[in-house]
């Protein structure tokens, strides 16, 4: 019984994360929270016993966002593709969930450079599996050495902030992230 | 007598622009208006008389900003210097500028955007410079044909951006932009 309660449990959270990532996404991070609680079929106070605070329900989508990303690194990094290939896969998908919503180039550096965040250590993993990837495309030799993985992860969250601007055209992220790919790569 | 007003009033409106943007850039754009009239040497009320509004002062400083790149771009054109090496130049005095301020880089984005902003057309201006610099580097061959002037200045103000986050270290900007200077050239 204690166990059925706490799979509801996670299952509701996991409800309540996939409807605010939605709802920030296309309302801001200003979204009804009621709005989330009814998409994720659940009463508001269910989700206030998940996250006491707007700020919580934050944190936590990013901290399962660099939870996602860290997998994602690890599974390309167990995948037969092309080093540089699978860097510009992960990179895309970096700046892709950094876009989704106003604010989260900003909390994402933030995260990064701030040791006692509590997204650090989920941060800090991610930011771990990027060098991994990275190490194995400078190994190859088709990426540039001496770049580091805060820089190619501040590139992409830089050019994903840029992307986010209103004007820019919707095709600029994956044509910026193409040009910052050509920079990192051994010419020849 | 008119014109010794009028040359007055001139000198006093760049000395308070001069003045703001060392404030904005020590303080932030919160800086206090009473303290930049006071550096400028000039009174409350002068400023008051040329700028009425905070954000006419932010206005005026980003017009002054777009020109000077203008008048930059200009002089780099009638250089003798490498047309891939005077766009590199143009892009590091463009990031360097977008990161004197907080916030800078959000405007500027949204100055280039927004045709009907007042700073339009300083603004196109500036950008049609930073085309000439980057059409004369792609007739020379060095620079990859197909990226266009918004493109490289998107790519500038995001590293901009990502270089005046907390905790990026202070070589950051030239590191990141020296990256996508690779990225632009044609290999080889």
């Amino acid at each position: 019984m204690v166990q059925a309660a706490r799979a509801d449990a996670q299952r509701n959270r996991e409800l309540l994360l996939g409807a605010a990532r939605d709802a920030f996404a296309a309302h801001g991070t200003d979204a009804s929270l009621r709005d989330v609680a009814r998409s994720a079929g659940v009463g508001i106070g269910t989700l206030y016993r998940h996250f006491p605070t707007r700020e919580a329900l934050l944190e936590a989508l990013l901290d399962s966002n660099f939870e996602e990303l860290r997998a994602g690194a690890e599974e390309l990094l167990g995948s037969p593709r092309e080093p540089q290939d699978a860097l510009h896969a992960w990179l895309t998908a970096l700046a892709a969930g950094a876009r989704t919503y106003v604010g989260l180039p900003e909390s994402i550096m933030a995260a990064l450079a701030d040791e006692n965040s509590k997204l650090h250590a989920s941060c800090a993993a991610m930011r771990a599996s990027c060098a991994r990837l990275l190490d194995r495309a400078q190994k190859a030799g088709t990426v540039r050495s001496g770049v580091t993985a805060s820089e190619v992860i501040a590139l992409a969250i830089g050019l994903a902030w840029a992307a986010q601007q209103p004007g820019a055209p919707p095709d600029s992220m994956a044509r910026l992230l193409s040009t910052a790919m050509h920079g990192l790569a051994v010419p020849g």
